[in-house]
């Protein structure tokens, strides 16, 4: 990064960063026999004991300061949804199925008809993708909240056939990247654009849904081959793309390929944002990618509205950038 | 409750009671066929699709405000143990093994340390159970953490055989009460006892650890008919013991049967603590509960240190209290 507005903003990236290489070391020292390889940590997996054929995937996830846009503006309806859609997201990565989800939800102070609203939105969610919501937990804690604020967290697991998870050894160089659109922020970036934004003026803006992707990557996967996928989160393109792809392989994106919804361009302009600060933050419309053969990328492309081709894989030698965005010209 | 210390420690157990209440309105608008009925809600039961003999057991919780006291001691080896164990100990109550585990780590200022240490506590946990660590979240929020302090949850997920999940249809009246030892408060009631303990000088009985009960459990199995088991966590034995009987028996504990750790009796002198609110805050030195019959009671306390014959079931008419605590004659 060649600016650091968003360590200016309090989010310490090299300190995420360390803590994760940390978390590395610890689970190096043992490893259940059970649970399967990492395709891009976008969710665990886990073998279903007794069962050749099947895993079960998990991720956990927090909505992260878009809740203290929702806690200022009283609008206590959309962040459960929010937090479940990103969990279905990131367990989509490995081609799961939601089968259950449960909510942690801290609060400051209690206030039940809050409470209700905030789980009826994960309920809603889960219900949209026939997943129940099988469990959660309510924390009053005074002490560690201020009176309005809340966290609110998640887990979900979901199923996958083995067979049907996505193998990097299937992505090549000349492969296309489908991308899917975002609506705004989805849940990253939150507390660079807080800083940079009036939260009243861009309020609707701000708490724009994270949408699933779990029937548009259905719909695509029914006409074209899909070899691997990312959920464009915190990071953005640069720094999720890459995540389900082998070493020997770039990402090339052009930003001409999409539109870049109006709320970026004033968060650019108002932080002075340089174009990696961006793609590093900000999903930038783009909210979920998928690799398929160049020959499926129009059938894939036609399934779903808005889904536009944005890029396609390169060769990558050693020390090249695994994922570059060319800016739209001027 | 007849007095309301712990409302003034900040705790509104009427909010919370009222939030559950309308979480179950928007749950009964729709359930997945596969979810399982709750016994007890200490977690939620989901049929493993396709296969008809066995179920996943899940359940989410956090440490509560122990965290406050362990970052203000600056410890932060024991509150991962403390999660995790709790977490077993509920999927424990239907009877679950631990497949994996997913942790929430959300903090003012990311200290790559600290997090890390806690992480390791929740690895070890996990390992001591031969449960995957099977991945985790960490947030940086500045704005809604103070910066030395940290919320911690997490979410296990367990395998049961559903014939092996207690049915409340075997406890009958006669049936003997055996109880597990505490350690302390394990993660409740923290919130009561930080007003009235001062941290620095009860801290090691504060951070006192959460055990897992699973090895105990398991062994009492080997010689006892366990028919229902409770986890004794926030509510107590009054509030616990009931969750897993059914609606015909009252549990009769007397409180001569087992000593109450030193920090409870230090907690109900400074807070002039009555007996019902003792119950209903703390768990009073009985960490878990298993029912079995009369006649294997002896069994069962021989099979584990430390375990007691707490009290026994009686036929409980329609107004009558669901758990009763005699105490200690003085």
């Amino acid at each position: 990064m060649t600016r650091d507005s968003y360590a200016a903003a309090g989010v310490d990236i090299a300190a995420g960063n360390e803590a994760v290489a940390r978390y590395k070391d610890v689970m190096r020292l043992w490893r259940h026999p059970d649970q399967l390889e990492e395709i891009g940590a976008f969710g665990g997996l886990f073998r279903l004991p007794g069962d050749a054929r099947r895993a079960l995937a998990a991720s956990t996830d927090g909505v992260g300061t878009k809740l203290l846009i929702a806690a200022e503006l009283g609008r206590y309806d959309t962040v459960g949804a929010d937090l479940v859609n990103h969990c279905v997201n990131d367990i989509l990565v490995v081609n799961a199925s939601p089968l259950f989800f449960l909510d942690y939800l801290a609060v400051g102070k209690l206030n039940p008809d809050v409470a209700a609203e905030i789980v009826r939105g994960c309920f809603d969610a889960c219900r949209t993708h026939n997943c129940a919501l099988l469990g959660g937990e309510t924390a009053e804690m005074p002490d560690l909240y201020a009176e309005n604020h809340f966290d609110l967290a998640g887990t979900i697991v979901g199923l996958v056939d083995l067979q049907e998870v996505p193998r990097k050894e299937d992505v090549q160089p000349g492969d296309a990247i489908v991308g899917l659109p975002s609506f705004g922020l989805h849940t990253n970036g939150y507390t660079l654009a807080r800083k940079l934004l009036d939260i009243r003026t861009f309020g609707d803006a701000l708490l724009a849904g994270h949408p699933s992707y779990f029937k548009d990557v259905r719909a695509i996967q029914v006409v074209a081959k899909v070899k691997a996928m990312a959920h464009i989160t915190g990071g953005g393109l640069l720094e999720n793309l890459p995540r389900t792809l082998p070493e020997n392989v770039k990402a090339i994106c052009e930003q001409s390929r999409w539109e870049v919804p109006a709320i970026f361009n004033e968060l650019i302009k108002r932080g002075n944002l340089d174009h990696e600060e961006r793609y590093r933050t900000f999903n930038m419309g783009i909210g979920y990618t998928l690799i398929v053969p160049l020959a499926d990328a129009a059938k894939a492309i036609a399934a779903v509205p808005g889904a536009k081709v944005i890029g396609w894989l390169e060769a990558r030698g050693t020390d090249e950038p695994r994922a570059i965005v060319h800016p739209a010209r001027a």
